[in-house]
C-alpha cells in the first residue's frame, strides 16, 4: 500500500548485515564489582541501551551478544525483560579477540546448521559499551566495509601519546596531528574478519586489541578509517557512567504531552502551560478532549517515544483523568525501555477542605505505579484571574516541570509540588 | 606553639613552587559559544574548581592563570568574586605553547621587577579544565621534577592508536601495552622550561602541543611519567562537563550536619535521622542545644567543608532555628564556593491550622536566601509514637534528604516535601 513507500531519511545498505557485541569486559577500571556493561542507567543495564540501538536498526538482521560464561543467563534474562527482538547470547572467551571469535564462530555455523541465524555478507563489531551508536555511522561503516573489505570509526586524539623507556621516562611523544582514535563501530566483510581470526596466532587472540590490525595483518586489507561523532566513547570509568546516564536524560525529556479536559479553567491552564514550556521543550502535544475519545492519538504519541506527560486533573477526589491515563501507558508498556514521568495537575489543591486525605491517596497510587516504571509526581497551580499573576505562577510550574523530567528522580514520586 | 607541628599527611616539597594553568581554548569542541573552561557548573565556572585545588595546597606560592586577551577581564572577576587568593591573569597568546610561555615570561619578569611573584625552583604547568587534581599526583610530579628536571602525569589509552595513509586508510596501529596517554599535572624546573621555550622554534611554539616534548627536544631533559589517577582527564566535551557536575556533587554530598532544638519530640527525631542517615553519608555530626551558644562549633563544622544541614524546627511559625543558622551561614561567607542546602525540618507541617500563611512565608524566605546560594527546602515528617512506623517514616525522609543534598536543584528550593 501507499504507505509502504519508504523515508527519505530511511537508508539500507545492499547487503546483508549482522552485529557481534562484545561485552565480556571485567570492569576493573570501575573499581565496582559490577561489569560496566551490566551497570543500571535508569534502572536499565548499560548492554540494553547497545543492544536497542542496534536493534531500531530494520537492515541489521542479527545481533550476537557475546558474554563470559558466568554472566549467559544474565544476559539472556535481559533480553527478556526488556523484550529485545533478533538478539541471541554467545559464550566468550578468556579475551576480547576470543569473545568476538566465538561470536563469528556462532553467526558461520548456525548458517551451517541452517538455524535462525543468516550468515551475513557483512559484520558489525560494536562495543556493549558505547551505546549511543547512531544509524548514520553504522551506515558509514557498513558501506565502507562492503568497497574496501573493513572499516572503523575513528576519533581526535584528546591527548599526547607518549612512548616511554624501561625506566619510566620519556622516550618519544607522537604528534598529535598523524594520529587517531580507533573506535568502535567497525565493519567487515564477513569472511575477511572470519578467516583472519582462523589464521591469526594465539599471541594475537591473547594479546591483541584490534579488528582492524587482524583483518590488515591476514588479509592486507586496509581498513578504511571513518570519522565518527564524539558520542561513540567507550563507558569506561565511573564519570562516564554519570555521562551516560546525563545524556539519556537529555534524549528522553525533548518532549512533552500536556493532557486537559475540558473544563474552562483546565483548559486555559492547559493552553498557558503548552506555550510557556514551548521554549524548554522541542515539542509538545496537547489532547483537550476526553482521554479515552483519544487513545489512538495516544499510541501515536507513545510510539514517537514522548515519554513525559502532563494530565490536568479536574476533580481531587479522584484524579480520574491520571487514572485513565496509567492504564493506557500500562496496556501500552510505554515504560518498559524507559521510566515515564507523570506530572498530575491540580489547580488550588489545597484550599480544598479534604486535601489531606487526596494526598495520602495520591502517594499511595503513586508508589503503586512506581513499580510499573511510571514515576508519578504531583503539581498545584494555583489559579487566578490576573493574567501577569497566572503567567508567573505557568513559569514556575515550567520550571518544576522541566526538573522533574531532567532528573526523573524517584526518591521525589507521589510528592506534591507548589506551583 | 604546640599547633605548629605539623600534620603526618601534610607533605612539603623542599623547592619552591608556582603554577601556570593555561585556560586559553577556544572550547570548539563543546559545540556551545562559551570555551569550557568558563562553563558553569554548579553556578561556578570551571576555572575556578582548577584555582581553587592549586589554591587549598600551601606550598604552592603563586599561580597564574593564562587566558586569551578578551578573557582577561572575566577571568579577574571570577578571581575577585570567589576570592581566590595568590592568583594572578596573565594575557595569553594564539597557541597553548604561546600561551604557556606568557606564564612563566610573567613568573620570570616580575621576579626580575621584584613583584609580589617569587621566581619558583619548579613550575608546575595544569590544564584549567582539569579541576580533579590532587595533592598527591602534585606532590609526585613536583618532586620528580626537583629530580629529573621534568614530570608529567600518564594514564593508560583507553582507545587503540592508530596512522592513517593519505587515503585515509589504515596504515598500522600501535601496541596499546607500550604508550600512554600524556596527561597533566606537569612540572619542571622553572629554568629548564622557560629556557626551552625560549630556543624553540616558531613551528613549535604554533603546532606543539607536548611541554615534555620540549624539554626532551632543547634539554635533552627525559622527563619522568607518573602513573595518575583517573580523574585528571580534560573536560573536552559536553559530556565531561555533565560527569564533572556529577563528581562535584558527590565530593559535596558527603557530609550532614544534623541541628536541634532540646524539644522532647524533635531531640528523638533528630537522633532517628542521625542514625538512619548514618548508613547514607560518610559523616554526620550533631547539635542538640541551641545554635547561638555552638557558634563556635559550628563554624569548624564548616572550615571542614560541610555544605549540608538539616535543621529540625520547633515552632512553625517562626521557624527560628533556621533562621539563625541562614544568618551564620551568611555571616561566615559558606556559601561562596559551593552552594550550602538546608532542609528545614517540621514535625506534622499541615496538622496546623495556620500551615498555608506558614508554607507561603517559608516559600517567600527560600526565595531570598537562595540569592545567597543557600539552597532551603523544607521537610514535613510525620511523628507518630509507634516506633516502627516511625521508622519507615525515618526511611522516607533519609531518601528525600539524601536526594535534596545529591541534586541540589534549585527549582525546588521553597517546596515542602513529605516523608
Ligand atoms: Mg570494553
Ligand atoms: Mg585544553
Amino acid at each position: 500500500g501507499g504507505k509502504g513507500s519508504e523515508a527519505p531519511r530511511e537508508r539500507r545498505p545492499p547487503v546483508s548485515v549482522a552485529a557481534v557485541l562484545p561485552a565480556g569486559g571485567s570492569g576493573e577500571r570501575l573499581g565496582g564489582c559490577t561489569p560496566k556493561q551490566f551497570c543500571a542507567l535508569l534502572g536499565r543495564p548499560l548492554v540494553s541501551y547497545t543492544v536497542r540501538a542496534m536493534e531500531r536498526i530494520s537492515w541489521i538482521s542479527d545481533i550476537v551478544v557475546v558474554v563470559s560464561p558466568e554472566n549467559v543467563e544474565v544476559m539472556k534474562s535481559i533480553i527478556k525483560k526488556y523484550g529485545h527482538k533478533r538478539t541471541t547470547v554467545a559464550e566468550g572467551g578468556m579475551t576480547r579477540h576470543r569473545s568476538i571469535f566465538n561470536g563469528l564462530k556462532k553467526i558461520a555455523e548456525s548458517h551451517l546448521l541452517s538455524s535462525p541465524l543468516q550468515k551475513p555478507e557483512v559484520v558489525i563489531i560494536h562495543d556493549a559499551v558505547r551505546p549511543f551508536v547512531e544509524e548514520d555511522i553504522l551506515f558509514k561503516v557498513v558501506m565502507a566495509a562492503k568497497e574496501h573489505g573493513a572499516a572503523g570509526a575513528i576519533c581526535p586524539l584528546v591527548s599526547t601519546v607518549i612512548a616511554s623507556s624501561a625506566d619510566g621516562c620519556l622516550d618519544h611523544s607522537l604528534d598529535r596531528a598523524k594520529y587517531r582514535a580507533s573506535e568502535m563501530p567497525q565493519a567487515f566483510l564477513f569472511d575477511i574478519i572470519h578467516q583472519a581470526y582462523h589464521q591469526c596466532s594465539d599471541y594475537d587472540l591473547d594479546y591483541g586489541t584490534e579488528c582492524l590490525h587482524l583483518a590488515l595483518k591476514y588479509n592486507k586489507t586496509n581498513a578504511k578509517l571513518i570519522e565518527g561523532p564524539p558520542d561513540l566513547w567507550k563507558v569506561t570509568y565511573k564519570r562516564d557512567l554519570y555521562a551516560a546516564d546525563s545524556l539519556i536524560k537529555d534524549n528522553i525529556s525533548q518532549q512533552v504531552c500536556v493532557l486537559t479536559n475540558m473544563k474552562e479553567d483546565a483548559v486555559q491552564v492547559g493552553f498557558l502551560l503548552h506555550e510557556t514550556l514551548k521554549s524548554h521543550v522541542k515539542l509538545v502535544k496537547a489532547i483537550s478532549t476526553s482521554l479515552c475519545k483519544n487513545e489512538s492519538h495516544l499510541q501515536n504519541i507513545l510510539l514517537g517515544q514522548c515519554y513525559n506527560f502532563i494530565c490536568i486533573n479536574d476533580n481531587l477526589s479522584n484524579f480520574q483523568e491520571t487514572h485513565q491515563l496509567v492504564e493506557i501507558l500500562e496496556n501500552t508498556n510505554a515504560s518498559l525501555l524507559y521510566s515515564v514521568v507523570l506530572i498530575s495537575v491540580y489547580l488550588d489543591f489545597f484550599e480544598n477542605v479534604s486535601f489531606i486525605s487526596a494526598m495520602q491517596r495520591f502517594t499511595k497510587f503513586a508508589k503503586e505505579v512506581e513499580k510499573k516504571n511510571i514515576l508519578l509526581y504531583g503539581l498545584s497551580i494555583h489559579y487566578q484571574k490576573d493574567n501577569l499573576k497566572l503567567q508567573e505562577t505557568m513559569d514556575s510550574a515550567a520550571a518544576l516541570i522541566m526538573a522533574l523530567i531532567r532528573d526523573r528522580n524517584p526518591a521525589y514520586v507521589g510528592q506534591l509540588l507548589v506551583a
